[in-house]
């Protein structure tokens, strides 16, 4: 369980998306928003190390990738441990 | 691009993490973190649409599956525009 930390925000928050690969050594962390009543898109932000926020194109193949790296290493985390 | 909305967090967010099911019509948003310097986990947090933050487990199947779908929703619709 974590504290509340953001409102629920009530339309799209991205304007455009970014579609040019970022490293992922400069990503903070990765918010994915379902499409829904709020917003027709699925948004996918990124928050960099710097503190920025970046609208990343949710069908880029290197957006699917970063997403997937960051889960598949929880795995190999658990692995080492069990 | 986004308006910042939080800050950086420096230490693990999740103290825990549910593993049950929640079906995705009760999720507004996944948050990916990163396993880094501030923490050794990967964290996965989903803000419910109650406003509630519940951490989940990122090795469980069907976050993955949730990830996944909410990716893939965004392909069937950038399909459908073009």
């Amino acid at each position: 369980e974590v504290m509340p930390r953001s409102a629920i925000e009530l339309r799209c928050q991205c304007i455009n998306t970014h579609s040019r690969f970022i490293h992922p050594k400069f990503i903070q962390n990765v918010n994915l928003t379902p499409s829904g009543p709020h917003c027709k898109n699925v948004e996918v932000i990124a928050t960099l190390r710097d503190g920025r926020e970046v609208c990343l194109e949710p069908t880029a193949p290197w957006v699917k990738l970063i997403i997937k790296a960051i889960l598949d290493k929880a795995n190999t985390k658990s692995e080492t441990v069990s």
